[in-house]
């Protein structure tokens, strides 16, 4: 997507066959826009850990990478694999992606070659749930009176910053704004690491899409007022059963939608399901970061990066990075295929070669 | 209640019968604890406005002096109250207040006198909710396994600073605290103003009540996994039907309680109930606030008080300060005569007096 006028990815090779990964770094933005070097997997493994890059599509794809880094290096791939998932718990695509590079080197393919594939299928995808989630979009535009735009409220970023490019739940939200739909989107700022603020933000505002930032306290009250047409959220590990584990506060807004008869969608690439479980609440991951991200704000005070401390010297915090939304708020669940029904039955049914039973 | 080891109410008069009113500063906790000076009724409403005091109870006594600084400056007691009420549109106590002053005066009765009542009928209301909310939290303790804490959750501050003295939310804490029962609360931070993060936390911490910070996405996750044995909120104005104004944020709080099945009380002297309305989604007005507290944090930073930007610059920001939560989601309202069902009947029935029909 755009930066300004020029079209990035989220992630390359500094050249072809580099060991060098170069990335956004994203804990400079929306007030600094920083390339970065990852010159080994240590380094790439500490920039997912340390959410240089974050989100589930790129997490999975700058994996890939690693992995292709580590063989460079010489190193054994189950141990590089293991070292490279324990730094995010609950994200399925680093599990995928690790997995795959795993394979793909038993088979002796080409690493590169399969860390670049794994990042341009995440791209294609995220341009096929564009097209699917397109068309719900644009059928919500056309019951609406001329002039309102179709409201779309999102939750942390699940947008090209978060993939290799188009995003997951920004993908139909970027198609709509370019086939001249009016849309607008809220966007819920997602503390503690204001994803949405410092990222879904920037993003929408480079593409040039009417945005509107609230805290993560607003959506139940635009919801009881009419202001939603579509909850549009994206997923770090879906279980086969529908379960959606996204960023902390998602199940809140799922529970909002549900009471307003607001339609709830995740949008998600095939590689963020995690077919081996059913019931999330149970069984996915969740992962506990450093107090410090609650405790503390992130931004920009007399060209300074800040981090004040909001509560007492001496506060206790706790930091759960997500949870996880009960695949009965879900209404649908949007993948490089189509739209599948939130369970078993539906995902199958999308990705029938998953059924092993 | 404590600041260190000295008591103090939340606001006092300079001397006995003077204009001046003191008050605690609350946008200078938790860093700072300033005692500031309101010689006149527009500074006694600016400080309303600009939120040196907040909270139901403390916004409805400082309005009532500033109507006895009014009438010590010879001001038109109609239109001083006009002026104060415009300040915060949503507390139903400034307007119950302001009303409660125009009587006294037109009765011909000793404004200061009433300004004190006010007060002192504040602290003993909160002290009373103290008293029942208590008898709830001893039932669930006694009902825990024995070295279980009893776990809160609130959001915002509906503590001692919110009120004169206690708190509504807070009193039966502080009670239950003060009787030995272990007791646990988990603090929404409360963007955009991080009422929790600042101000509750440090009420609880200068009365030694184990608290954790949390942010505002966090307790449906908690709720979902056991971790919350009951949400207690306050109320800046609650219908005659049961409908529960507060903070932004506390609707998708009870709508996870509900989903969960963890009782939700909202606590709040009669003084914050409007007996004119039924349908609060429909007729609680709902202030909108400056971008700017959404916009950016506010915290401390080397010693000094900074308001960093956590958007990008030239970002659009939306600032509803509270939403409603229908009565269908709320377990009970606890009142200083005791715990009414959250319905016209259950209120009337605890309230006879208001009962008009």
């Amino acid at each position: 997507m755009h930066v300004g006028e020029k079209h990035y990815r989220t992630l390359w090779p500094k050249s072809e066959r580099s060991a060098v990964l170069q990335i956004i770094d994203q804990r400079q933005l929306p007030h600094d826009f920083v390339i970065e070097d990852l010159p080994d997997v240590a380094a790439t493994a500490e920039a997912i850990a340390d959410m240089h890059v974050r989100g589930a599509g790129l997490i999975g794809a700058t994996a890939a990478y690693g992995m292709y880094q580590a063989a460079c290096e010489g190193r054994d791939l189950q141990k590089a694999g293991e070292f490279l998932m324990a730094t995010r718990p609950t994200a399925m695509n680093l599990q995928w992606a690790v997995e795959r590079m795993q394979a793909a080197a038993a088979d002796g393919r080409d690493l590169y070659e399969e860390a670049m594939a794994v990042a341009d299928e995440d791209a294609a995808w995220c341009r096929r749930i564009g097209e699917h989630g397109f068309e719900l979009i644009r059928n919500i535009a056309a019951s609406k009176p001329a002039g309102e735009p179709v409201n779309v409220l999102t939750h942390c970023n699940a947008g090209w910053l978060a993939f290799v490019d188009h995003g997951s739940a920004t993908a139909p939200i970027y198609r709509a704004h370019d086939e001249g739909i009016d849309i607008h989107v809220w966007v819920d700022e997602t503390r503690p690491r204001y994803q949405g603020a410092q990222l879904t933000k920037w993003e929408l505002m480079q593409e040039g899409v009417p945005c509107t930032l609230i805290t993560d306290n607003t959506g139940g009250h635009l919801m009881q007022h009419g202001m939603v047409d579509l909850c549009l959220v994206g997923s770090d590990r879906t279980t086969r059963g529908g379960d959606v584990g996204n960023k902390i506060g998602t199940y809140l807004k799922a529970l909002a939608a549900f009471d307003n008869a607001v339609p709830f969608y995740a949008a998600m690439p095939s590689s963020t399901i995690d077919w081996n479980i059913v019931d999330g609440i149970k069984d996915i991951p969740i992962e506990q970061r450093g107090d410090h991200e609650v405790l503390r704000a992130r931004g920009l005070w007399r060209n300074e990066i800040v981090e004040p401390l909001l509560a007492p010297e001496g506060a206790v915090a706790a930091n759960y990075a997500f949870d996880v939304t009960p695949s009965r708020l879900v209404t649908g669940i949007i993948t490089e295929r189509g739209i599948a029904e939130p369970t078993e039955a539906g995902l199958y049914e999308m990705f029938p070669e998953r059924n092993q039973g």
